[in-house]
């Protein structure tokens, strides 16, 4: 019979399960090394739960959830009591079979403010098995405060540098360190910052090569991707 | 006497019922073969039981209010004891001439949380008298889980996608179906999603020939044309 | 052996020529009832040559090349002595084997410069087997001048909307007609009229229902989906 | 002694009352024909009942507050029993001197949730000395709802469009109407309405001539200078 | 037989000429008291020249060309031996049947790169029978500059103001004249000024009440609407 | 060993304090004049304490905290009992050790509803040491209102401009006055004054040479710059 | 009898010289301290010739066009023989009496582009009178290109700082001078550059306190301000 | 003495030098592991031949210019007969002492006219030292094209994703392989692809995590970063 995708192979529908309202992709962990995690917001309790639940019992690494609010922390306790929670990055998360852990990131801010973006993105490399050294406000204004930091720019797998209004700290850094840097903007600031705009577009016209660039306060990509290099540079994949 | 309008005809008001506040198009449901609808939003729950209990009163097939908060459910229901209600579509409806049923609609989702959307569009699909089938959350980060839905993508009259973030998925489904493609953008994601601009934009941008959008989170608007197509497929017309 | 896709089926890459610098889809007519086409903009006119030929020999129904420039328009002739010519729509095309016409397609434009993308729609329409009518500058502003398209509008089988500026004239025809009306904002005007985005916009947001909107001056697209709706209507798929 | 500004007459910095918080233009009334009005947003209720009394005190022929939440609304009547009240409107007003009534405004709306700016506009207009009619939810997805409004447009001094989403009203009316149209795009909408600047652009790239545009939601604007336009044609000015 | 549109009158499609590419309203005129204009830009010398013709046959008051090239130019000469031309305002006329002059309209601008959008606007008031008086160049950054300008604006019939950057002779104009006061937003300046959207902005925004905007640049509908309300006010209307 | 900065003296990390979430610049005031300030917005109260500790233990001239909520008022009195607050600036402070008072800052606003960054500035200006002029609701409409400001404007030794909406007021008092104009645009207004980019941009396109403009709302960056300005200008550095 | 200007002195209209197109500002030289200047971009070559020779004969200090073209340079050669003439910066101007030099300014750019802006702002401020010092290309990808010049940064009266792309430079060099710091952005870049949108959005978020940013590319607007502060710290004013 | 800086060590300036125009950063081989490069756009030959002639003395393993027109071009080769070029990506490249080759990259085009991007990209890799795969043409619309692509996804140490339009491409191809997904959209398109944003907005969403995205048309930036993370896959750094 005729078939609009005949070249493609029809009879396995398998690697993921179907909720309904969602079909969590359970392969994810063995086809890219890293499994599905969860985006709270926008879903219910009952959904988060679900698709957890659904996660753990077909033998995720991690279920990390992430942009939560005190409900949805709440169903992912009534999941698993191994459940751990992040006040500031409103992460839940349960580590399940974190890799033998591999590279090291170093994750440098430019402001108390951005410390929700920080977390989430160590808790994420953390989960798939990165060794992570945080330096918080770092800010350009006051550039004696980034010098004890660069020994460990020298040495890191990767940077993450995570930065609101101006941004300026990625190309200083991003001269700096012989490492991939990603970076992330954050929605820190007022007025022009415009709920991180500015830091972004500042960063994609970062001065120094080598830098790339995750969506405003995506802390989630930047650990995944940063852990990716990290764990490859150190001599580990998957 | 001089008229700017000595060419129209003046002497029919009819079609319409005046409230004051508002002027309803009864004439909709003859002229288009869909009856006019009321988004609730901006209107006081007063104004929504009062123009439902027109279209009621003038033989509309059905009476459909969008985006409604509790209180604007409440005032359907004052209106019209027979009529339903779907929490996460937000939309309250009296069903009461429904056509008879043609044609096939598929709709087609990116993620858990574009449910708001497909629901509202299921709803106008099928109280304006189409069969519809919904797959959700096949966003193509894992690809497979659209395989199973390629099927109903070859069958259907009119294919819906709803999505939101990048939107991908439209152009994946926009080049496996022969069926007209509508696209509905969500406000679904943060920072650079910009409450689904960017879905828009990468929707009107579709490197598949066939696809044509409507506005962010318009369940109602690709709900309307697509009944229209469906029927009109399968032979029907008002 | 581990494959990322084992679930795809990777020994069929059939479907497709490779130029190196292309990779042309053979396999659209089969499977979506409409032939890829070539976007010359871009393009060197050696390349559009050499996809041009690759449809032709791979049996294409028809072989259309859009935004084409003189240069373009040669490669073409020198790939067929028949290709035929539109110079306002910057067309350039090869009718092979076109469909048996079927639907009608009405296209309803608001003003002269506009002309364009109208016939852009209309040749990618008729090359799909549709019969078209064209009404050009319809523009709201002189309402009367509409009055003699009603007829067509009510009778067709889909609508094309071309408008620039404030496209109030999507609206207008949305609210007379029953059938599915495609929009096709225009680059027409200027100052706030910003290329062609505040057309697009007023589509999205048009107050009739049933209208869904493709790509600022995107007469391509526009033509697609109208022939696919058009031909289905008409009882006829691929 | 030196002074930048030899050839002003410093002399002179009557025309205004100074309270710390505001300087109070008591000569707009004599000055310009309509007294200074107060944007209750953004200012305290007891700055609002200061700025009243002092207007009231000087003479000014009505004292209007807009954009008033209920302390707002409280303050003007502690200043005065005769305030009243409109609640959509969110207008509190006081009249004292209400010139003689001279020139006719019809306002046009789009919608039933366009209401808010519409009576905004009224009571400036009416406050200024106008005869104003008013007709709602015009929209031209039904375009013989404005058939009965035509002979109100072809006899007004002045008319004024309310609309939000596409404001495609404007072009409609703009063509039929020899007054000058004064046009206020509303924030009624929703995804790309954008707040109103989608209603905006449109107005501003009307396909009629002879319209101008007012900011998003600003009725008493659009009522200032229609009254200002009306009264003129009646042969009164100030 | 069923029509769409019973209640609106078919047996009428006067009013209008249709030329394929063109439907020219000549029934503007009589309608509104100005007639249609031609909108060069995106037109060829061909289809100008024959836009003209018709309405030069149709008994327009006067034939105006906007937005010309040498070419356009040309074309309207070719229709009449009596067009006339203004270089720095690129409009071509054929004057008519000019209506009896009655008010008086003042125009003031920021700059001397203002000056095609002033005399744009000029033409465009003459042509449709009114006296205009000019003043260029009154930018507040030398307020003194404007102190002989006060005297027109306290009679003037209306105010034109046209200006770019940030336009901020707007709002002290705005603040002085008792008159209506049309404001047009120029393209002048540059980084910032984003082609005019500055100046739009900043006027849609004037502290002065009784300002309505046009589109940028855009001179030819300034003239049409402020003739209409200095012509009133004169007591003459159409 | 080899170190990417063997050229930067990494051996001194002194002139900060890290706080774990902070690193305190406490060299700002002997490097630059002005002590490191805080934006308490997006921290804890407990934050705002421990970085306000650190500042006064290190002998900060003053100790600012800007964007406070009252929880981080709290937070500063718990530090000091000699914290003062201004209500509608949201700041609160700590006089240290002032500067001797020396040049003279005149701050002009528009009108009442920019009081908040009025305030702000003001404060951050004394607090480094200068002596402020306040002028409120000087808006250009009513441009009698400036005049007894003039004198002001003439001896200052730096002007800010606190304008929201079309912030016409700023290229008037650049017009007029000697001194450097630092601008600062509010997000006062509604609809197109998109909170304070309207008034931005109208900023940095003014007529007049010699402003020079910071973000939205920013009254403590104004402050900063002025309180140099000034004082360098009145003999006094640091 | 009646005026709206009652209380400004209207009988004096001195102070510049009305030649049709332009009025010239005379007076700014002594009211301001600095000359008005030329924008050549948008007048024609004679216009900027006409103004040249109005301000050389009215005694002005300087006369300086801006973005000049070629016939704008013998425009100005043809005014006086004394011209000169800067290829980059696109400036011609004809020195007169150029105040005793007072006060240093310092320049640094982050790139080799950035040249035409920095030379626009050095020339405008010699001619008002101060010595400045040029440092270009030291961007902070490269921070030890930065060293050399703290020292001209910790000594200048005003620096100005000349950057594209992501300005980041601006918060470096704000964090280490006490001087005060004008930013300017250029339209150096490409892509999210933006034509230097992102340079002046990161220049306004500057997390160095004490940084005001003027238009993009306007060296002249920061030359002008920055000469006025440099002169006033150097205790000369005009 | 005083020093703002005293912890950073001035008495080095080693490690770039100074043309006047530019400053050099010929450490930055030896600092980052890759040699500065030359961004021709916006220098003159002259300026583009000096920073060469520079960077080849102070032995920089390759010196490449991008973004080159003709003169560009043979300015390069002025400086050395080895120079290369690459017409479509417009760059010209000495090669030096290009690394020992370590480390694989694929890079996967959306369309034929990602072509100048993606051989920028190419370029810059093997210059740093890699093995480069390049597969064109792969757009979603024809899934099946990117079937042979996978094996080279799954074993490479870096993917470069290039698109423009909708960069559907990214989130397929992000979910298909497990390496770090470097992203770089193109301007390809026309309307609402404006110049590459819509592209770069949706890859900056994408739904599949481990992707990062650098600027608009940079296939400079992209290469640089996916030389650093293949290489150090490949056990090499530096």
């Amino acid at each position: 019979v005729w078939s609009n995708v005949e070249y493609l192979d029809l009879s396995v529908s398998e690697g993921f399960v179907t909720l309904g309202f969602a079909r969590v992709d359970t392969d994810r962990d063995r086809r890219q090394g890293a499994p599905e995690a969860i985006l709270a917001a926008g879903k219910t309790p009952d959904e988060v739960a679900a698709i957890a639940r659904t996660l753990l019992e077909s033998g995720a690494s991690s279920v990390l959830a992430t942009r939560c609010d005190p409900a949805h922390h709440e169903a992912m306790v009534s999941v698993s009591a191994a459940t751990q929670w992040h006040e500031r990055a409103r992460c839940a998360w349960i580590p399940v079979n974190i890799p033998v852990v591999a590279g090291t990131i170093t994750i440098v801010s430019a402001g108390t403010s951005d410390g929700n973006v920080v977390h989430e993105a160590r808790i994420r490399s953390e989960l798939l098995g990165t060794i992570v050294t945080v330096h918080q406000d770092c800010g350009v204004a006051g550039l004696h405060r980034l010098l004890p930091v660069i020994p460990d720019l020298e040495t890191a797998d990767c940077v993450i540098v995570v930065a609101g209004m101006d941004a300026a700290l990625v190309s200083v850094v991003g001269g700096l360190t012989p490492a991939p840097v990603i970076a992330v903007p954050t929605s820190t600031g007022y007025g022009t910052a415009f709920g991180g705009v500015t830091a972004l577009l500042s960063m994609l016209n970062s001065c120094a090569a080598g830098v790339a660039v995750v969506n405003i306060d995506d802390g989630f990509s930047a650990g995944t991707i940063a852990a990716r290099i990290a764990r490859a540079a150190a001599g580990v994949t998957r």
